[in-house]
């Protein structure tokens, strides 16, 4: 592969969202026809939307299964995270998310050992996607957000002390999950998904110390290393599990963590882009939401650390009492320090350098056709 | 052994403060003479000092090591909260608990395999030490407890959020240990340990709930099964974590497991009583504190289910508004309504009802002895 930044384009999908994209990689996808199992390979978005629907038909079962051990009033709350349970115990129409997480372990095993990896790595992507969504449990009560996926959070409906405890029995449920798993690259995927924890912790407490900073104390480098423990951190681990379970050695499983987390870090610069400038009929979030938060997501850092004019009015208006302020001269200050193109043209570089390591670990374009759909998948959408 | 109830002997140790202990259990051990190992035995507490002086000697090297592995922010939580470092990350002088759970299964892996069981299961313990210390960071968190082990707690110190991922880190290093671990038993006892952590998680549910019911809406049951989720279960998953390191079969597991839970139980019923009639310089919490802070503790309930006049009135001072109200009497109410003999019969019952499983599994009582130490010595203690 080996992308360079100007092979990048940057294309317009609709009024306010950008979506970046190496030039060549639909080709190549396009070329590569047929996918590894046979079945007709996709572009623009379809494919990884077959492999996330396939993933939550092969995941869902054992996520369900692994919930229904847990005792009743865990239970609940799980269920209702999870948007399979009403807060009264009825069943609800689902909205668990879009299982990133375990596809990415189940295509990694896929592109590193064919289907029978894939199919042997099902209980380590339900594993991966119960270590996530503990982590979404406790985030939400730090950060006292009341709405996750359209429905209202758990502290939200149960309280903080159930929403800790069911969060704690989630992290509990997943390790369990591997130390049943009789596979013998478990324990190995086991020890990295608690490293990745402690990882996803430290990226947390990093976020919560940042927004607690004023503008001028916060660099662009602390900002980058947060996203990266926070967000890259676990779709790197996926990838590094799932090359696990198909038995590669240390340096694919090496080279698949760091594709992972530069995806992750991709997705998560084009995220605080549409977090600011996005469509909130297609983000569900309304524009300029981490503006009117003062949120110090990666595009307002690169500002504020800018040098330039706007820098220090950006700074200026950070501090400034929140109220009826005008949030598009704000976004429009981000803009004029450069934020924007900042955090684009490092999404580009990001999503490059993703490629990179997953051509060494699969040269192969075909086989590697999962794992590129789901990266290009997760930079085009927010949530 | 098969002591039956009658067998138990209550001999006050100091003015309000009870102990139980079966009749011969003593004798039993001082005729043994000598532990496993060729060490002198001791009665009356030496022998379990000594076991879990022993405990700290092996175990915190590798909790220590473990803790390195931590990001700066959550190392700095996890020593203060260890004990071994002040919030300004000068080191402290220690007091990092009584090392009672790691001190189990290394006593449950000497008393079915011999010294060298207890060698290869040192990792096991310290990653039981974690989780039993994981539970009390959140914990604190949910009981706003700003006080433990005489030191500020890690929530007072550092915030509601910090201490909260603080505790999920440890967590996963508890799981992480086992991971790593090579011994044919680790990854039975870290299924063990998780779904250990889900029944804890379920007891201080439990806990919460039962402190918001009024006073006639609590069952002794449902008391009874929440001090067994949240006390009984970690004391029992050490014992057969133990048993599962010293190759046991199943039925010697379950056998540990109930000894612990068992005596589990018993500890709480104790620890209750203190909380009421306890002598603070002893136990380190004013007598009375359970009452002034109205905990719906073992005795309380079982004086409040109890159908006697005193049990109405006992509910009564409960729901009365707090202030300068006489703790003395509401203890005397508590005692008049049966709930300090009950409480003291059902933890001789307990404790007899463990030594059976206890000589199920290890019939020798020479190799049954350090058990035996360590469940006497948590019956006697309050912290």
């Amino acid at each position: 592969m080996g992308e360079s930044l100007t092979e990048f384009v940057t294309e317009t999908q609709q009024p306010g969202t950008e979506v970046l994209r190496p030039a060549g990689a639909l080709e190549r996808r396009r070329s590569a026809g047929r996918q590894r199992d046979g079945r007709p390979g996709s572009a623009d978005g379809h494919e990884a939307e077959m492999l996330l629907a396939r993933t939550r038909a092969a995941v869902d079962p054992v996520l369900r299964a692994a919930l229904e051990t847990l005792p009743v009033p865990m239970r609940r709350i799980a269920l209702h995270h999870f948007g399979w349970q009403e807060a009264d115990g009825t069943p609800a129409a689902g909205g668990s998310g879009k299982a990133i997480r375990p596809a990415l372990v189940l295509a990694a095993a896929a592109a590193l050992g064919g289907p029978e990896a894939r199919e042997v790595s099902v209980q380590a992507a339900a594993a991966v996607e119960l270590v996530h969504n503990f982590t979404l449990l406790h985030d939400d009560v730090m950060d006292r957000d009341t709405t996750r996926r359209h429905r209202p959070t758990a502290w939200a409906v149960f309280g903080d002390a159930d929403a800790i405890l069911a969060g704690d029995a989630l992290q509990a449920l997943a390790l369990r999950l591997l130390a049943e798993d009789p596979h013998p690259a478990a324990p190995a995927a086991a020890a990295r998904l608690a490293d990745c924890v402690v990882e996803l912790c430290a990226g947390q407490h990093a976020d919560t110390a940042l927004e607690r900073c004023r503008p001028g104390e916060v660099t662009l480098d602390e900002t980058l290393a947060m996203a990266e423990a926070k967000t890259g951190a676990l779709l790197g681990c996926a990838c590094a599990i799932g090359a696990l379970y198909a038995g590669t050695g240390e340096a694919d499983v090496a080279a698949l963590d760091a594709f992972g987390r530069e995806a992750g870090l991709a997705f998560q610069l084009i995220d605080d882009v549409i977090g600011i400038w996005g469509d909130p009929h297609r983000t569900g979030k309304p524009a300029g939401a981490d503006l009117a938060a003062r949120k110090k997501s990666l595009p307002v850092v690169a500002a504020l650390t800018s040098g330039t004019p706007a820098a220090a009015e950006l700074a200026e208006l950070y501090e400034a009492p929140r109220g009826e302020e005008d949030l598009e001269h704000i976004a429009l200050t981000v803009e004029r320090a450069g934020g924007r193109d900042w955090a684009q043209g490092q999404a580009a570089d990001r999503m490059a350098r993703a490629m990179r390591h997953l051509a060494c670990a699969v040269p192969d374009p075909e086989a590697a056709g999962g794992l590129l759909a789901l990266a290009e998948f997760v930079t085009r959408r927010s949530s």
